[in-house]
């Protein structure tokens, strides 16, 4: 039977191959681990994805939640769901054995979860943002909140969310108007309006635990006057007992494109001048706070559209294998039967687009992953630091990359399946309109390309890019011992030489307050960038595919091979293609940054 | 009040500055005519769209046709919709004055239907495929035909659908199974199954008229074995009064992703042995028939296309001149008022591309409309002929790069509305989603760039091509005289020159029996032959704007700025980024093609 979610073949390349997950178990906190354990946990994965997952994938999709009597109800299929994903201990997959974690690497869990991102993303966003709301309070809370409200989500009875964006003001928090004014009791009430909070009601859990920004009464203007409170939908007594219902009101409902089956809600908090909520991390602080969180939201977000691509690549690839149609073009007899339409040159061409854009992301998903685990588990400070410094500085390509192209690679799916490919009685377009959301939410694609050129190229003295350009000088020299990965290095050393020289030079414009003119094109920068780096990971991928097949793998020599023509396309095919993105950015061109609102 | 179908300057622009239409009145079929005739045209086609076809737009995508008993449900505002347009006279906008048509040359006739495709593509349809059917009757009809079926629809009271695709064959048209058998009378009986039938069953009319592939009993295989037939939903008598339903049974419904508001259905012919089709045209020659429905068809697919990127384009541009958000980057002041996003060079960016992307191919289709008047009336034969032979090599652009391109500026729009664009509270979703079938039927985008590599440019012995670049050059040479257009006229003629002699080395390797090879990467030729195209048609505009700038049109100073800079826009940040595609189709790259089926 065709696999549906990813290939496990791939995973297994991935994590054993190209990232040494086994590495990973020399490490004291994963010694007790194994490839046994790792197998284990993502064979648990893929069950429970399959079995309770994808089965109401569709389904959610058409009946999205519905406003009933001020609450929002979904379908019966989704908290059996999410209880399995609890019951299988997934929640905590990173937390130590002694409160009951699975203690696995980043690397792994993310593999874990990306079979759930693959089944139903609509459903997985329940367990996903509890993740991360309680990740925020063990960070920045206290032994109270994480009594009252963090063992509850880790026992899975409290769910959470993350309420940042306000009606008015989208992606700029620095305006957001919700306030916070200290009560007697050393609580706060809070007061104003939040917009397209996923998961902001529901049934699935005795409580809902909102991570808000609010401002507090003496807060200085913009960014640094934002702070993050705890505000629970039911307040909790100090002995754990649910108390009242908090004045935390449920406004409506969004109807989106897609991903239909996470609920996202308008929310009014202390409409009545009753909504308690609890200080967490120090006043003013709340956007460093909440930026932790964010980040990892933003590698969960990237491996979302991964997965969506993945989906939609495996469907499309085992259709075009199946479904017969046509005939070669320098084939005249019409008597011939009809070929499968992944014969077909330009099929084939779609199915190594979504392979390379889909398999190119993973492996980028996975690497950051993996350095996730080298912050807070490489042996040595430095190494732990250099980690931090190449994640921060790769965060936003994580986020956005596969946002675009694992999206356009759905798009290309629909596209192998014709008519077909455009019904509701396929899946395909389902996984195109999910995943549009991707290049939208945690910071859109505008917000990712000003905080890699604006902010992260820059940060500690440019260490994390100055790492990521020797990385890549290493993997091709490794490459170039390979003598079919000739052809493959050089298109990616050209692009990288150039785009290093382009970065210094904008960076240079920065430093003497050029900004505006250097900012202007950071969408053109973004895409070569991430070129660069999915180029090189495709490069990495190939040293490896190389190593399989001189090991004599003859069993998996189709895989390997097929590897190695996946990086030829996205090195030869798409990575020049940036020279005139850069060519652009070099001349500082003023076409749109000069286009006056008047000329429209 | 913004416009939100189109920009009635835009269209001046195009129809008095670029495209002459004035001097059409010279010629005799469009002697009675004038501007204020055009314009009378003009202004009723965009009050009916906006009266009757816009406001149910949302309505018909929430709430698509319904099975029910047999029929097509369809929601009431249809067919008043409908209604409007018959008798405003559209439906015959191009016929003799004599059969009380508007005698409108097509240029016009495609301008007023710009409106009702930007308002409304499902209940446009409606119309649309009778309009496409009638011209076949037209051509290949008997007097009877013309009689009993054209006359009609002529008068509003039958429309028309064009059943091609059966569920084995897809594009296939060679693999059709349906058959006719001749009866005693003359007719023929026809039996087989038809999928994705637009308009296939509806209450709208009286009757519905078929126009259906399929083969006779002595058919050779293959695409000349193809015979033509009118099959009317009900049967009609002699003396043009309806007689019983014919065989023809609605077997279901498809729910597709978009454009829900046109049915689109599975037909069963003959389930009975009982489906009486009466043959037009010669038999086997069916397919040639329906080509010239096709390519009208086609035209309207991209001239359809180009209007979805419309209505998002202006309701993108005028979300981002109202909405209020963040500050510019050098402004670092968080008291300072927030700016509209249309400030934001990014934002810009986005809608400076869709801006090029809708203009740029509606400036295409409303030429190719022009084309094909010449094809008519030109006044000497000569220049008819020219007029086909450019219109044929350009057919397969003017379908696919509209359906590619403005897809991408829908998928911009939904960018710059951000989280609003997700949600269906806002239209722009919902244009993308219609839109998303146009790359699909009509002749899929593979097989667009199969039509115009493999057949089209060979035609006539490159009697098109040949054409298309003295076009082109002489458009440079003009443009030469204006020293601002000159960095816009040079990477047009590099490409140019570049794809000139591609296209010459290709057309050698098919003359020598390469053709796999040779059509191998027909997507990447389809890419850059279309930008070629789209880059010559900016020329022309940014020449006319020129020339609009030295007249000292004051008032429409923006204007013209404006289509500099769109046309700066698409000839230096997307012209050059052709070159890579022809680098991989000059060494006839084979990454795709040498790509085998066991290695994904």
């Amino acid at each position: 039977m065709p696999e549906t979610l990813l290939s496990s073949r791939n995973l297994a390349f991935e994590l054993y191959e190209v990232l040494d997950a086994q590495a990973l178990t020399q490490r004291p906190r994963f010694a007790e681990h194994s490839r046994e354990t790792f197998d284990a946990a993502l064979a648990t994965a893929r069950t429970i994805a399959e079995k309770y997952f994808a089965p109401h994938n569709r389904k959610g999709d058409e009946h999205e939640p519905r406003y009933v009597d001020g609450r929002a109800e979904l379908i019966a299929e989704v908290k059996p769901a999410v209880d399995a994903f609890l019951q299988a201990g997934f929640l905590n997959a990173n937390r130590d054995f002694e409160v009951g974690g699975m203690q696995l690497p980043s690397l792994v869990s993310q593999a874990c979860f990306a079979h759930f991102q693959a089944a139903n993303a609509g459903t997985t966003a329940y367990p996903f943002l509890t993740m991360g709301a309680a990740n925020l309070i063990e960070s920045f809370g206290t032994e109270q909140h994480k009594r009252l409200f963090l063992q509850p989500m880790i026992d899975g009875r409290y769910f959470g969310t993350m309420a940042l964006t306000e009606p008015h003001a989208g992606s700029s928090l620095a305006d957001i108007r919700t306030r916070a004014e200290p009560a007697a009791d050393g609580s706060y009430r809070i007061k104003g309006n939040k917009i397209f909070i996923s998961g902001g009601d529901h049934e699935l859990s005795e409580n809902i635990v909102h991570m808000v920004l609010a401002k507090l009464p003496d807060a200085p203007a913009g960014v640094k006057g934002i702070s993050l409170f705890i505000v629970p939908k039911y307040l909790v007594n100090q002995d754990g007992s649910l108390g009242p219902r908090n004045d935390v009101a449920l406004a409506g409902l969004f109807h989106k494109m897609g991903w239909r089956g996470t609920t996202s809600t308008a929310l009014n908090f202390g409409d009545n001048g009753e909504c308690v909520g609890y200080l967490i991390g120090q006043p003013h602080q709340g956007l460093a706070c909440m930026f932790q969180m964010m980040n990892e939201a933003r590698i969960g977000v990237g491996m979302g559209a991964v997965m969506l691509g993945y989906a939609g690549y495996l469907y499309s690839l085992e259709y075009a294998r199946q479904r017969p149609q046509g005939r070669l073009p320098d084939n005249k007899d019409p008597h011939s039967p009809a070929v499968p339409i992944i014969a077909h040159s330009d099929v084939k061409r779609m199915l190594l687009a979504q392979k390379a854009y889909v398999e190119g992301a993973f492996d980028l998903g996975l690497y950051a992953a993996r350095l996730f685990d080298d912050t807070h588990t490489a042996p040595s400070e430095e190494g732990r630091r250099q980690a931090q410094e190449l994640l921060d500085l790769l965060t936003p390509i994580v986020k956005s990359w596969p946002s675009e192209f694992c999206l356009k690679a759905n798009e290309l799916a629909i596209q192998i399946l014709g008519g077909h490919g455009y019904t509701r009685e396929y899946p395909v377009e389902q996984y195109y309109r999910d995943n549009r959301l991707n290049p939208i939410h945690e910071g859109t694609h505008g917000i990712q390309s000003l905080d890699l050129l604006g902010r992260k190229l820059a940060q500690n003295g440019g260490a994390g890019l100055k790492q990521l350009i020797r990385l890549i000088a290493t993997t091709g020299e490794r490459a170039s011992h390979h003598p079919r990965l000739d052809a493959l290095r050089v298109p990616l050393e050209q692009l990288v030489n150039r785009l290093q020289a382009v970065t210094l030079a904008l960076l240079g414009d920065l430093a003497r307050g050029k900004i505006s003119a250097a900012l202007a094109n950071s969408a053109l920068y973004l895409k070569a960038f991430g070129h660069c780096v999915i180029g090189w990971r495709w490069l990495e991928q190939a040293i490896h595919a190389e190593i399989g097949l001189l090991n004599g793998h003859q069993a998996d020599r189709d895989f390997y091979l097929g590897k190695l023509q996946a990086a030829r396309y996205f090195l030869t095919w798409e990575v020049p293609g940036c020279h005139n993105d850069l060519a652009l950015l070099e001349a500082r061109d003023d076409t749109c940054l000069g286009m006056h609102e008047g000329w429209f």
